[in-house]
């Protein structure tokens, strides 16, 4: 019998990819007795399971449901998705769509369809944990690029553009996870002008930007540039997560690529999900349902938002979002966010430490608030619970 | 207004992975008209909708069956799968299976964690063509092994294995697709020495091998050595294909990083197709499944094999496979089942050329014939106007 040789290694890639500590920390606070400000998870309450419920009842009346379909996905979803965005300004036909198995496999596709190991992508700083997952699984570097109030740096970002030239720039112009902050209607238009002069292409990815609770809507960066930017989007926040439905939304040029990838990648996302999806959005299902939530979560927001200044230590600064599920604190310097999380939950109370957040060089003082899971009267609680965890530090 | 630069380029994995063949060639063969044995497709009118839908129904009575979940997938479905393993000679624990969306991902996220640009993947000759895509989009090197009749040649793979250190082989070994062969004893004996001896690993993709309609089960390559091979299922096959249900078993030290991948590729698969499934699964619902569809489809391959005779040119040969889906055809020296094709869609019939599912130096003789989604009378009418083509080429 052959003595038997070492097993091969993992492959780079798996090797440079990290688990989420967010995904970890979540587990950590299930506990019911711990108001958890950390998950980005839509509130459950709001869901629409009975309609739902109905649509899967329609999307299983025929075998059709549950047998094999196109990479591209299901035609009606893909046609109701293209129509709303030629009703919010951005003309889209039906093929310039796929359904992808939520939006995280919208953003790996891309990373695989577009970048080789050792290509630049830029992110904003601090950007989406499971993007920068995505990103580093394709091989890329990343490079981060500082923020100003209206979003973006352009100045910085055309200095780093030249110095990296880089295939990609991802950026969250809505509601941005994890700041809340959305890109100002100039920092858009520069945008596209940076990409065009240094041939980059952008990710917009825009999973929030139904849930707006102020403020005027703000056009897609794809409106200012069809040929340099490619959309993402997601039903996870208006719908419901566990259906993992996203989709990119991308010119002929791109399409067919991320199509192959796609099947390479999974052959296709749930057919009775998509069926059921599309059932129930040609049925008018999602006015109703983005009122509901977005009444919910301002009040939610607001409840937060006047919270905060008797929460936090003195010195803290914090963003007022529009919209979404996000607000951003950081604390004066000195403060490290990841060493209190002890004290914070001790005092039955969570929150995500910002240092995951940044690609490089992470600012200790941050944290990520999301004020969606709780009513009102429970997120004041929380923060009570969080002021108690500074005074006692 | 500067001037815009070129766009960048695709990466050089999406350059080399391309559409499947087989795909474009099923949305050709959508008339009814024509009888077609080219797709993959479980016959739809075997579904247990009524089953199913009870299981949404269930999965859908509180909205967790809507929201978030863990990327290891649904405990309950996770623990049916481990228990079925043990109860078939393979014991496994829960913590050694994660579910993924469909056995696709399951092949796309191991070549992701395995496999870096240029190392060396051992495939069948023939293999499975979406495979064949999850590697090269990995940017696997992939060499093909031939093959005996008792499945892949032991001799022949020790001085592939030398010649190229591979790091991975990836076999069918149960009612292969597209040969519709199976390993014997011997041979996956062999494999498990080879593997030790050479230091590869083996993903072993076991589809098919639930649809047993004659002969005696053979014994899983990872019983054989489970240091070495990871084990891929699915329930496209017995429960359906459009839920997305598949999933790995690994050993503790592979686990964790495919999970992460998973993570990367689409955060986890859906939560209530899992929850349905599982629903189903726990509830007794997949004998009665597979005593229907065992029976169907022995009949069907027994209608195929009495006909494929007078069907082909003589001098033909075809594998009679013990299940599974496919009979896999090869006609005598200078037939090309590619050109002949035409002339076969114009008798409205329909078949797989078998050229794409060779990595290299394709045997154009070679076509691969579903026997499962027409009953044995309208076989047997497929396979007449086949022959006529034949008569008429």
């Amino acid at each position: 019998m052959p003595v038997s040789t070492q097993l091969p290694r993992l492959s780079q890639r798996a090797g440079g990819t990290t688990r989420s500590p967010v995904r970890d920390l979540l587990a950590l606070t299930e506990n019911p007795d711990i108001i958890s400000f950390a998950g980005g998870l839509p509130a459950p309450e709001l869901f629409d399971l009975e309609g739902l419920r109905r649509s899967f009842d329609a999307a299983l009346a025929a075998p059709v449901g549950l047998q094999y379909s196109t990479s591209e996905g299901n035609p009606a979803l893909r046609e109701f998705i293209a129509e709303r965005y030629t009703a919010q300004g951005l003309p889209t036909s039906r093929d310039e769509i796929l359904v992808t198995t939520g939006s995280q496999q919208a953003l790996s596709l891309l990373a695989l369809a577009l970048i080789d190991p050792g290509d630049t992508v830029l992110v904003e700083r601090p950007s989406y944990l499971a993007a920068l997952q995505a990103f580093t699984l394709a091989g890329a570097r990343i490079v981060s690029v500082p923020m100003t109030a209206e979003g973006i740096d352009l100045d910085a970002l055309g200095v780093l553009a030249e110095q990296h030239r880089p295939k990609l720039l991802y950026t969250v112009p809505t509601f941005q996870n994890p700041t809340g902050g959305s890109l100002g209607l100039a920092t858009r238009s520069g945008l596209a002008r940076l990409a065009a002069e240094h041939g980059f292409r952008i990710i917009e990815d825009e999973p929030y930007r139904e849930l707006r609770y102020s403020g005027d809507p703000m056009p897609y960066l794809a409106a200012r540039s069809n040929e340099h930017v490619i959309t993402v989007g997601s039903f996870s926040k208006v719908l419901a997560p566990g259906l993992r439905l996203g989709w990119i939304r991308t010119r002929a040029d791109l399409h067919s690529a991320v199509v192959v990838t796609k099947q390479a990648a999974d052959l296709h996302t749930s057919t009775v999900d998509q069926a059921a999806a599309a059932h129930y959005l040609t049925g008018g299902g999602l006015e109703s349902a983005l009122d509901r939530i977005r009444s919910a979560y301002g009040e939610r927001r607001d409840a937060m938002l006047a919270a905060l200044p008797q929460t936090l230590p003195a010195g803290s600064t914090w963003t007022t979002p529009h919209g979404g599920m996000f607000v951003w604190a950081t604390m004066p310097p000195g403060h490290d966010s990841t060493r209190h999380l002890a004290a914070a939950i001790e005092q039955s109370v969570a929150y995500v430490p910002g240092a995951p957040f940044y690609a490089e060089r992470p600012d200790a003082s941050t944290m990520r608030l999301s004020f969606t899971t709780y009513d009102p009267a429970r997120i004041r609680e929380g923060l009570r619970r969080l002021e108690r965890s500074f005074v006692r530090t």
